[in-house]
């Protein structure tokens, strides 16, 4: 296999430039989706791109496409790209890496003047984070088919500002449309432990855990916690606490990257000296396949009604959020442990615990992604961070599996 | 034994023109210690005082004592009475039941024309509810030597107004001196469910519970739900869960009325997709012995040790607060059954699971007090509700057992 080592020192300056717009004072970035700070961030890109040659359409979700043409006009472009957008308190990372690499990789290509049968396209989606308009991963989700534009144009903010305002507010709202993909990857910090404590460099992400969402709430009776003797109790924060260990217990039981989290829980009325009457909590369960997750939700929810009775509560269980399973591309999963491999870089399967672009791009073309280690795991935070050469090898990774799918003609 | 019958008819009538000081849209009661409306509460019970011929004196830390002259100069009085203040969303009863029934047991004496060897007080105690100012049971903390009065005068509410501010402003700042009290007697609703779900009328209160307070600091590290796999976690919520379940089992395990709470619990950061990182939470342990109290808290710490290590978290846990157990006068007690029994009423014993003011006046005088039920064991709450017939039949009891220890001269 060919291999191509990225200019690590012109990667890192700028993921570095980048992460001035929108810069905080502790390091990290806040770059909300469809704000001005977006704009800049949008018009960065495209300057750079423009620059290195390249013809910049945007579609109407904003997402911004850079190609580079290839030889053969009939091929469907192999694409790359991630998010621009962060977290209110976001890193410097999450999204800006993945599109900055598959810049680079336009960068090298020129610097080594290569040619390719298919054409490259560098992407940046629209408004992955959601965290200013619901859903998360809109931009890639109208492109993969999930979302109608219309629909989403028609999302609006906390201030009342729709989708469409905000994009037509900053100029990008465009008319490109969607063609085939021949292939689409997607470099991204890992958002967990697992390379940094297995001292490993590139993750060859096989596919995305699926999810499943759930707001629970249980109700007992409150009482104060003085004269009301332990039997004639109805404690919603005892009820809560055995579901919140049932969670748990079902995650370790099972197999394919089983997780389960309670990470949001309010008591009600939630007083030092009395019995709780209410909580509402979150339930997320995860799981690489989709057998797996049925079974954990229903050995959830029979603990659920075990404990609803034995609590003497009720415990309600919505349903709010599923994502199925999704699996990578075989071949191109492939291709990426090869590239590492022949790259001389330690490299392990891993399964992304959270959902990407890549998530729905998988759903209408062959998707990889490659993954590497960010320091303590830690994301959505401003104190995010990974080496230098960390990212670099990610990004020659990518490139190498690329240029083996858009076939380097010289 | 000699017999009282109290006029059931005023003994309501008086509580609901005293609940329209104060009455919430709800038909509660908001009337927090020395505001205007307390005013208006202590003044109304002078007024009614003065009429049924008692003399009112005041105290430095604003206690309203009431008495009857008895026949012999050298006894002290037997005292009866509770509280006028409640809480900002209180009913109609708590406090202010035992305080109008004294003042229905002086108005059944005059009825009968009944002298007494020893003199009666009728008394409300300042700020037994501790929402405006700390500590609870500030009046009779004071009068039983458990606070200084100076200290307590210099305690402020949140608007930085003093005590001894609020209480010159209303009018209720005395130079009354304490004297020794023969017998104190109160009546209260139980705040519990005990009677009411046993069908019973009158509680022969053995005494009150003792109570350990703790504030619970729990620290993990958060992580995102998604991406980071059950054993690197580090889950506060789910070491959280499993001391909310050691207390309950410890609760449940032990003898003398034990009970414990965790009624706050709060979740850092508190998002759907991120394992929780800190949690803090209130741990209330109460139970009738001091032997027992302490065996439940050593079990306790010793869980949290088992549980910090088995969920890689710190668990910290400061004492706040410490009440003693206290046991009423065993003759007293009697007194009280034997007084239901000779007026026909079901009664059980019972330990007071709450503090009241009765627990100080235990400490400087023999001590009784009768619960009666209350719909529920609802308290703390504008729906507080017990029956006419209930109230009535707890402040007979009350009045025969108070005739015993006053003794009746003709």
């Amino acid at each position: 296999m060919e291999t191509y080592q990225v200019d690590g020192a012109r990667l890192a300056r700028t993921i570095a430039d980048l992460a001035r717009i929108g810069a905080t004072p502790k390091g990290g970035v806040k770059r909300i989706t469809l704000t001005d700070l977006d704009r800049q961030g949008r018009d960065q890109f495209v300057a750079w791109a423009r620059a290195a040659g390249l013809t910049v359409r945007v579609d109407g979700i904003g997402n911004v496409f850079a190609r580079r043409e290839g030889t053969d006009p009939g091929r469907a472009p192999v694409m790359v790209g991630s998010h621009l957008d962060t977290q209110p308190s976001g890193g410097r990372y999450d999204g800006a890496y993945g599109v900055m690499a598959g810049l680079e990789v336009i960068r090298r290509m020129n610097d080594l003047d290569l040619r390719t049968r298919a054409p490259i396209e560098v992407v940046a989606w629209t408004n992955e984070e959601g965290s200013r308009f619901a859903p998360t991963m809109m931009g890639s989700g109208v492109f993969a088919g999930v979302y109608q534009t219309d629909e989403m144009l028609a999302r609006r903010d906390v201030e009342g500002v729709s989708v469409g305002e905000a994009l037509r507010a900053i100029g990008y709202q465009g008319d490109a449309s969607a063609g085939p993909v021949g292939a689409y990857f997607e470099a991204h910090i890992e958002q967990g432990p697992i390379l940094e404590q297995t001292s490993t460099t590139i993750g060859a992400v096989t596919g995305a855990l699926g999810q499943r969402w759930f707001d629970v709430v249980i109700t007992g009776q409150d009482s104060h916690a003085g004269p009301t003797p332990m039997d004639m109790r109805r404690d919603a924060l005892l009820a809560a606490s055995r579901l919140v260990i049932e969670v748990n217990r079902v995650a370790r039981g099972y197999p394919d990257n089983a997780r389960a989290t309670v990470g949001h829980l309010r008591v009600t009325p939630n007083s030092r000296n009395v019995v709780p009457g209410r909580v509402d909590m979150t339930l997320d369960v995860r799981c690489a396949t989709d057998a797996t997750l049925s079974a954990m939700v229903d050995d959830l929810l029979a603990s659920a009604k075990r404990i609803e009775s034995e609590c003497r509560t009720s415990i309600e269980i919505e349903p709010v959020v599923y994502f199925p399973p999704s699996a990578f591309a075989p071949q191109l999963v492939e291709n990426v442990r090869g590239a590492a491999a022949a790259l001389g870089l330690s490299c392990r399967d891993i399964v992304s615990g959270a959902a990407h672009d890549a998530v729905y791009l998988a759903r209408v073309a062959p998707t990889a992604m490659v993954f590497v280690p960010c320091e303590g795991g830690l994301s959505h935070n401003e104190l995010e961070n990974a080496s230098d050469t960390d990212l670099a090898a990610g990004a020659s990774v990518l490139m190498t599996a690329m240029m083996q799918a858009a076939e380097v003609v010289g």
